[in-house]
């Protein structure tokens, strides 16, 4: 690092004073002109920087280490089978950042070295076949982006407001633009046989996950994915190679993949019966309930994201998807569902994808019930809370997509709250 | 962490090592059946990683340390005011990992606390104004991908074939999702008087780097940035704000962006006078030239990346863009541009971003001229570097978008090249 005092300095400061002193004015009008003044030349106007040998692989600011992942340590008794959150409340647009998106392990992060990774496809085909990473990439390959979020994102929610901050009501989600071959692509080198109906996935993980997927899912719109956002897989999403399930509930996504073996029937693995089932007030359980319903979340302002500039101009900012396809519409209230605005709909619009939405209104400083409800291409209307028990009762762990409300007081401190 | 054996590991050994007995195959059909035969359970699928508190901002695996930026040092005489390059090569899809964006600095990079920093907008406007980071995300903001390319990037190209690698020659480009205000939002509220034709744009390094930007240009699709690819401005990128001049060279967005000054006429800064012009045969400079021009390479195969696996199936892979909007048509030769095969076009087609084309054949392994010519929205298409001499001589830096070739020989390995 070279640090070289710049002659100018001294007349750029007297500048930028008089032109504050002349006609400073505020847009959004939260501070006094005054608290504007910048009354010194910061050091970062003064001296050169870092150069550009010192990151070869760059690393957020030092004033963004507050944005992490958080896991909540009384949720499992293991960090190695256990689940971290996206702070959802500190991200923009669609694309969550490859280091922030969440992690689910059931042994812990798997560090594979590629050269001695290989993919199986076994079971009911013609020819089973054996992929090094090298063979994979031998394959026509596309580019998509999808959300995946855990059939039990907002999980704890059942049983009435608990947790406070989307990061952890709604942050077991993210959304990435995968690279990888089509399922179907290497299905179809294996040659599937006619009575194939259901594939097996397992990974190479010490938990050697393993899902079974229906074979119409396979053939459809699944990949083998070695990419994301434009890189290599990260070792917690499954580094080299993972399942894509595009819409279907997160824990299919096999990370880590190693075999894929076609059957005629579901294997009943415990992901499949004593876990990812919802039991229902009857006694009988939902199962195989892989598509995450539409849903929707207000993400700032939030409980870690408090309203700190008090009336006036406020962006209320949120993400929207559906496992059915795109989003059509997403309505924001800020009474509490008693009247509902269409909320903007920014960026990409892509099937089983994130989406963006704002809604931008003057805050009269009043307290607010705030609620966002999407409406997805298929016409699926984002349930209340109160819908989904009467639909399921409260014995659920998984697949909660209801209505999430924050109440905001007159100071912008915001809670995670029920109304009915 | 916890490193816990796990029972099973043996049975789940003989079963991968029959399964691969009884009918290891090949699709690619690059190594033996032998080969591919796992011996022994890895160590990965017989303990524990690492839990989910170990890494709260994930990093790449251990076997991607290669896949970093790097610089050239005999290219400029300090590291402050240098260049770093994008590895193109080892990159999928569209979007630029952040960490893997190239740099250029004047004065290396600045380390600025969002809380001290000011955005001014002054000169030919009714209501000169001072924003904090807070009152600018009070605006309606939008999301939006856009390539940056350098002006000089594949400039060391002009007096024939250089540097070895895309990294080298094309790497002077990312591209990246910007959350941020449109430009003429806040441009509106300070409200531009009627004389005002030109703008410009200050950065708060200790370059102080300014460049004038036509009115037009910044009343159309110019963006104030504090977010990328979903988290908050990289330092290196301008952090905490950048502006976004899409389509235009890279030099024009203002990093650290501290000053908007509107005017009736250009500044003639030193970055728009001395430097990012093109000296012509005659004498005479061009001056400017804002735009990029419609450009592509191949990143798959390349010198950084040759063929290592024989003959057969081989995925080529490359980038397009163009400053006047999307690509209609990527062609691909392997034959040094006498025959020209269409390309796959794969992933979002959005204005103003990177493309990524593929095109898919059987390597017969004999020698290769690979070229690829991207076609834009415009109907415009790139030329060759012979067409671009012609026109400009050999005098310049800046600008050259020519057709880029790669020879591969027998053996997969791959240099840079020129043919006319």
């Amino acid at each position: 690092m070279t640090n070289s005092a710049r002659p100018g300095a001294a007349s750029r400061r007297a500048f930028l004073k008089g032109g504050l002193a002349a006609g400073a004015a505020l847009a959004a009008g939260s501070a006094a002109a005054g608290e504007q003044v910048i009354t010194e030349v910061q050091d970062w106007n003064r001296y050169s920087g870092e150069g550009v040998d010192a990151r070869p692989y760059g690393t957020p600011s030092q004033f963004e280490a507050h944005v992490v992942r958080k896991n909540v340590p009384w949720l499992t008794s293991d960090v190695v089978s256990s689940i971290n959150f996206t702070p959802l409340h500190e991200l923009e647009g669609i694309i969550t950042p490859s280091g922030l998106c969440f992690e689910r392990h059931h042994a812990g992060i798997a560090e594979i070295d590629p050269k001695d990774h290989r993919l199986m496809i076994n079971g009911m085909v013609e020819k089973p076949l054996v992929f090094t990473m090298a063979d994979i990439k031998r394959f026509p390959r596309e580019n998509k982006v999808y959300f995946l979020e855990c059939a039990a994102n907002s999980g704890m929610e059942w049983r009435g407001a608990q947790l406070n901050g989307c990061q952890f009501t709604h942050g077991m989600l993210h959304c990435v633009m995968y690279t990888g071959v089509r399922l179907k692509t290497l299905l179809e080198e294996a040659g599937v046989r006619p009575e194939g109906k259901w594939l097996l996935a397992e990974g190479a993980d010490a938990s050697s996950m393993t899902r079974s997927i229906p074979l119409d899912k396979a053939l459809d719109d699944c990949m083998v994915a070695f990419g994301m956002n434009g890189e290599a897989l990260r070792p917690e999403q499954g580094y080299p190679l993972r399942l894509v399930v595009p819409g279907f509930e997160g824990n299919m996504w096999i990370k880590w993949l190693r075999r894929l073996e076609i059957g005629d029937q579901p294997w009943q693995q415990r992901e499949e019966t004593s876990k990812y089932t919802d039991l229902l007030p009857s006694g009988k359980a939902r199962r195989f309930t892989f598509a995450m319903d539409v849903k929707s979340v207000i993400t700032n302002p939030s409980p870690q994201a408090p309203i700190t500039h008090g009336r006036g101009p406020l962006v209320v900012a949120g993400l929207a998807w559906s496992g059915n396809g795109t989003i059509k519409r997403v309505d924001v209230s800020i009474d509490g569902g008693r009247n509902w605005q269409t909320a903007r709909i920014d960026g990409p619009s892509l099937p089983k994808a994130l989406h963006r939405f704002y809604y931008e209104f003057d805050w009269d400083g009043s307290e607010l019930f705030l609620q966002s409800r999407a409406i997805d291409s298929d016409g699926i209307v984002q349930p209340t809370k109160d819908d989904l028990r009467a639909a399921r009762g409260s014995n659920s762990i998984y697949h909660n997509n209801g209505i999430q409300t924050w109440h905001v007081n007159k100071d912008g401190v915001i809670e995670n709250v029920e109304i009915s």
